[in-house]
Formats: C-alpha cells, structure tokens, sequence
C-alpha cells in the first residue's frame, strides 16, 4: 500500500473514533498524506506519523498491540514527548476496554506462554538469554535488574541498588551462619551480597542458563564459590531445609495457575522459625499484562495483585509481617535505566538492530510511566510462620543507619 | 446432679479422648470426686476441677464454649497457670477439628449477630456501653481500647498508646489543615489526638452512645470541639468529601458480607488523592472467631486474613502502600491490660459480679495468648489511591525522632 494515497472518510473518522476511545489523548495524528488530526484543544503532547493505511486499520482494530509493532517497526513515528505521550495514555487507561481483537489475542498469547516447566524455560530463555553485554549497557555494575530502593529521590542507581539489597537482607533479618534459599536470581547480585555482608550460605535458583554462567564467574571473582551455590533449575525443583526462603523479580514470571506449588515449596524449604520474603510486580486491581510487552518482551508474564500474591502464603500458615510498595523507586530506576539505554542507543542498534531499540525504548519508557501513573505496583511482603516469634520488634532497623551492613542489632529475642 | 457421684469408667475415657483430641495439653484434670486425670508425661502446667458430671458432658460435646461458660460460672476452676493452659491449648489449636455441636453453634451465632444496621447497633451496645468506669479501670487514661504501639518492648502502656497514635498518623501523612473521616473512634482518643498535634479536623462515627457522650465530654475540655466531631452514627451513613480516612479496631466488626459496604463508602468520601489507614485485628487464615468469645464478649466479630481485608480496596482503585504486622505489641497491651484489670479485680466484682470477672480474666488472657502463638494478627494497612503520587517516598519518617508530632518532615511533593 502506498504512502501515496490519499485519505478516505471513513479513515479519517476512524482516527478520531480511536483519540475519543482511547481518552481523547493531547496528541496530533499525522497520517500518510500528511493530513493531521486532533481530537482535543489541547497544546499536543506529541505528532505521532503513522505512514500507511495499513498500519492506521492496526491501530483502530488492535491499538496497543499494533502501537508497540508499528513504533518498533518504523512506520509509527514519534515527533515530541515521547513519555508524556504515554503517561497521557496510561493515565486514561483505566476508561478504556478493550477491544475485541485484543481479548482474543490477549487469551491466545495466554495459552502460547504458560508457564509449566518447560514453558517457563522458554518465557525465560526469551527475556534473560540475550547478551549479557546488552544488559551491561545501561544497568547498574552488578546487574540487578530489579526495582532500586533510593533512600532519597536524588540518589545514584548504583548506590540504589546497594540500598536495596541490604533492605531486603534486613527485612529478612539475616543472621550470620543462616542458610537462604533464592528462588530466581537473575545475575547472582542479591546471593553473593547476601553471603558476603551478612555471613549466610545461599543456594540461589535460576532457569536462564546465560545468567546463572555469569553468576558463577562472579562467585568465583569475588571468592564465594563455598558460600552461594548457583543452581540452573526450576524453583519447583527446590528441596532441602532453610532459615530464609527469597524471591525478588521472580513472581511476575510463575503465573497464576501456578502460585499453590511456589507456595508448596515456600511450605516444604522453611522449618517452624521459617521466613520469607517476596518482591515482584503488581498491580491494585486484576487485569493481564500489556498484551505487547508479552508479545515481544516479558512471554507468560503477570503481575499479581497484592491480594492475588497472599494465595501464595495463606494455605500455608504464613503471617505477612510487612508489606511495602515501592512504585515510585521503580519509575525513577526506570528513569536511570532509560537514561542510560538511550546514552548506549547507536552501541544497542550495532549487536542487535533499530527495531530492538525501539522495542526496547517503548517497553523501558512505557514501564516507567506504568509506574509512575500507578497502573504498577511494586510490593516487597516479608512473611514468617504464624506462630514464630523470632520477628523483628519494630521496623526501626531499617532506617537506622542507611549504610551499615548489620540488620540484626535490634532484632529481639523472642517474647517468653 | 450431686458431685458425690462416683465417675464413671466412660467418663474418665471421655477426658482422656478430649485431651487427645485437644493435643495431649499437659494439664490435670480433676474430676468431683477427687479422681485426677492425665494423657501426657509432662509436669503438668495447671490442674483444671472440674465441679459436676454436667460440666463434664458439656465440655466432651462442645469444649471451648462449654470451659468459657464452666470457667466464667466456676464450674471449672484452673489451679495453676492459667496463662501457660490458654498458650498450651492455643499451640495445638491448629491441629485440633471443631465437632458437630460446635460448628452447628458456631453457625447459629453468626445467624443470631449479623452485622445490618440494627444488628450492629445490638452487638456493639453489648461490648462496648457497660459502663466507662469500668474501662478506666485497666485502659490507659485517654481510653485507646485496640493494640498500642512500643517503639520498645520494656515501655509503659500510656507512652505506647500515645506512640500508636503518632505512629498512625505519620502513616496517614496527616497536613495541617487537613480533614479526616474516622470510622468507629472508640472514646474519641485518636479523634482528639490527630486535630491537637497534627492541625487538622476530623468527624468520627461511632454507634456506641456511651463512648460518643465521653467522646464529646473530653473534646469539650480539650477544647477541640470546633474541630472534632463526634458522631452518633453506623459508618455506612458517613457522607461528604476528606483528605483522610481512618479506622483502627472496627473492621473486626463490619462483618465479611459488608466489605463492600465499607469500600463503597471509603471510595465515595475520598477524592484523587485520598488516602487511607486500616488497623484491625486478623488472621493468618480463614476461620471464625472463637464461639465463646462471640457468645460472651464479641457479637459479630470476625477478624479477617489480610487477603480478606484487600476486598475491601482492590475493587475501588486504591493501592495498598504499606501494611505492618504488631501481633507482638497487642500481646504486650494485653499483658498491660490484664495487670491492670487484675489489680482491679475487686472493685470489677463489686461493679458487677464474680462470674464477670473470670470471663473477662479469660478473654483478656486468650486474646494475650492468641496473639503471642500467632493464632490472631494486628494489621495495620496504608493505602492511597492507585495513581496519587501524594505518597511518602521511604517511611523514614515513621522511625525519624519517636517522640516528634510532626509526621510530615520528610514526606515529598510528587514526582514530576
């Protein structure tokens, strides 16, 4: 089809039908002739270029879909604001249903992506087994690639993610000599912190063969190959006894279908002083996950509800000792991590191509404003045994001193 | 029927089978004619008399009502350790299935004490309108009925009702200024304590007529009663619009079938950037309160899991920012209280009579033990709409000076 050709009628309806659906965005559609649309008075956020007829029927029968390939793809262009134009989206969403199209994609890509064990392999291989040199890019030294904890706005990523590793050590009250089990590790950052500063041994759980490759090397450079033991298998593989059971950025990538079992091996590792601790994404109401961002980014990912994770923990006899949601730490690493992917952007376009960096672009940009407009959540749940009385007092130790590595100091003895 | 009589040898396989069922308790049981009656090795913790054969077929068929009822009218007397009794039974509870009379029991209570509207005016008038001299007897002296907050576990009761306060209006980021809506306020002391040391104005509901004339009383010679008002109403008629809405210790009597109810309600009076606090007693799963409990002292009561309390949110776009589990600091309260009632044991006799005493003695000291073995939970819940970004970045703040008013310090203007 060419670009060439004029604009019908119908088409021209059709864009204000979608602007109007969509929320009446502050935005300027340019179509192909170069004849542009708008729906609001408003000062436009941004001229969004769609260049054929084809890619303005995607639009109109499957938009968000059709937005993530056409901008990846070239043939929707983005002239001004890119994240204002998606916070607009974003903060209008909650108005919009979806399209028939889009249900029924959205239940197609549902059954393409579940996450049995070897389904998980595959959603993960997707993800995780791209270059690690990629991911060197643009997070932080030791590759976390989970939301940072900045104990002011202001904060460098790197020291952010230091934060939040201790934060999480001392939600979990690590005691040296204590064994943890890690249940999706990513690049081993969070067990070599933990068996370095907090003298525990971890056994760390990972399903991404080229992540638990590099966690090793790490182990081995830093002398804490004794101390963390790497393990290339499905978290439902887990066996064993342990003090503390982790999972941070993991959830998100289980499925539903299969919280009773993470829950079943949260049960079988811990003993009667047992405790835990969750960190995924999630969400203040039910709904699936941008049918796009699972297409082409996160296959068979979805974000919980806070209520949905807590089937995870109450069959079990697990009391939630602490929730707290960091959804604004996570829009400003967001904001790091998209600061730094832009600066390696022609680095990026060089291992893969322009296409992975548009993706990649739209994913990080549209993840931050997820989160800053709330359509994410970030929780963190430390939890523990019903009955157990070796939990902390208060939560004060996690605000005294943000620097030090010891948790453990006001933590009690247990009530007579 | 005479204690005289000689016990039967069914009778004494009976005791022996109840105390199986119940976990092999380390207990002595005494029938009336001097015959004692063990199932463990163990020393055993306390003896418990029992005074006639009556008692003895009550407790076969419906053991926890009946050892509420026997001990309240001296039927059954506990020498010993009453505490260590309570935290032996409460250990094994878990293991322990309800019989047919207890569970046919259990139905008919929650049949006879719905929460409607005139039924909850009903349970709450029997808990909470026997006279206030009574509470001033054991409460602290502004009369906080629900769990207090120790910044450490050696502290006073009347600092750590005062520290509660400060503690749940730091996490409500309470402005000067500002209006709060408070459902079910007790004898006003959070009401009263959030206009004096945060500057803002509250209305607060209550259906107990006694605990609303005290209410107005203290606002009067406090001098705040242009700017708190003491309501006599069910919360389901709150109306108008606030910054603010907090309820701590009501939900355990709202009543399951009135979540949405109250959702409802918390959405209508709450603007974009409302927030929220929820305080309540919980569980760590699903199961109704102890039936003696609801037949004596609570009518209606029923504590819910965490997972049950997000019904309340999740349908009403709010995202829960921070939960904090204080079982520990409501059996410390506890403790504190039953001291006090103790101490008061006399004049509590003269109040009313003996057999009030021992039933309040073994609620006060149930509630303790059901707290200190995790068989009950005190969530505290944050929460503010999904996309308000009016929220505490860290909760530094919560733990910045303990003795400080201001609550707002460090609390951030939105992210840009």
């Amino acid at each position: 089809m060419s670009s060439r050709h004029s604009v019908l009628p119908i088409e021209r309806r059709l864009v204000e039908h979608v602007l109007i659906r969509t929320g009446r965005i502050p935005v300027q559609i340019v179509l192909w002739n170069g004849e542009s649309i708008s729906v609001t008075g408003d000062e436009p956020v941004a001229r969004v270029f769609v260049a054929d007829r084809r890619m303005l029927w995607r639009l109109a029968c499957h938009p968000e879909v059709s937005f993530g390939e056409g901008y990846s793809e070239g043939r929707i262009r983005v002239e001004g604001d890119l994240i204002a134009l998606l916070e607009s989206i974003y903060r209008r969403a909650s108005e919009v249903s979806d399209s028939v199209v889009a249900r029924a994609f959205s239940r197609w890509l549902e059954r393409q992506q579940r996450n049995s064990p070897g389904g998980s392999r595959r959603n993960i291989h997707h993800h995780y087994d791209i270059r690690t040199d990629f991911y060197k890019l643009w997070l932080d030294a030791q590759l976390v690639y989970t939301c940072a904890y900045f104990p002011t706005p202001e904060g460098g990523l790197e020291e952010a993610q230091v934060a939040k590793m201790h934060h999480v050590c001392r939600k979990l009250g690590l005691q040296s000599g204590e064994t943890v089990i890690e249940a999706g590790c990513g690049w081993g950052a969070l067990a070599l912190h933990m068996a370095e500063h907090y003298g525990v041994s971890v056994k760390a759980f990972n399903i991404s063969h080229e992540q638990i490759v590099y966690a090793r090397e790490c182990a081995r450079a830093r002398g804490l190959e004794r101390r963390v033991e790497f393990i290339e298998d499905d978290y439902r593989n887990v066996q064993g006894g342990f003090d503390a059971f982790v999972s941070v950025g993991m959830l998100e990538h289980v499925g539903l279908e299969h919280y009773s079992e993470l829950g079943k091996v949260i049960n079988r590792v811990l003993g009667d002083a047992g405790r835990g601790f969750l960190h995924f994404i999630g969400r203040d109401r039910e709904r699936p996950l941008s049918a796009w961002i699972r297409h082409r980014i996160f296959p068979g990912a979805y974000p919980p509800t806070l209520r949905q994770a807590l089937d995870i923990l109450e069959p079990w006899g697990f009391a939630v000792l602490d929730v707290e949601n960091l959804r604004l730490h996570y829009a400003r690493t967001l904001e790091h991590w998209l600061d730094r992917f832009e600066a390696s952007a022609r680095k990026v376009s060089e291992m893969f191509t322009p296409e992975f960096v548009r993706a990649w672009r739209l994913y990080l940009a549209g993840s931050m404003v997820a989160f800053r407009t709330g359509s994410m959540q970030l929780f963190q749940i430390a939890f523990a045994r019903r009955a157990s009385n070796r939990i902390p007092w208060t939560r004060a130790r996690l605000y005294a001193g943000e620097g030090e590595a010891e948790g453990t100091r006001s933590w009690i003895p247990a009530m007579s």
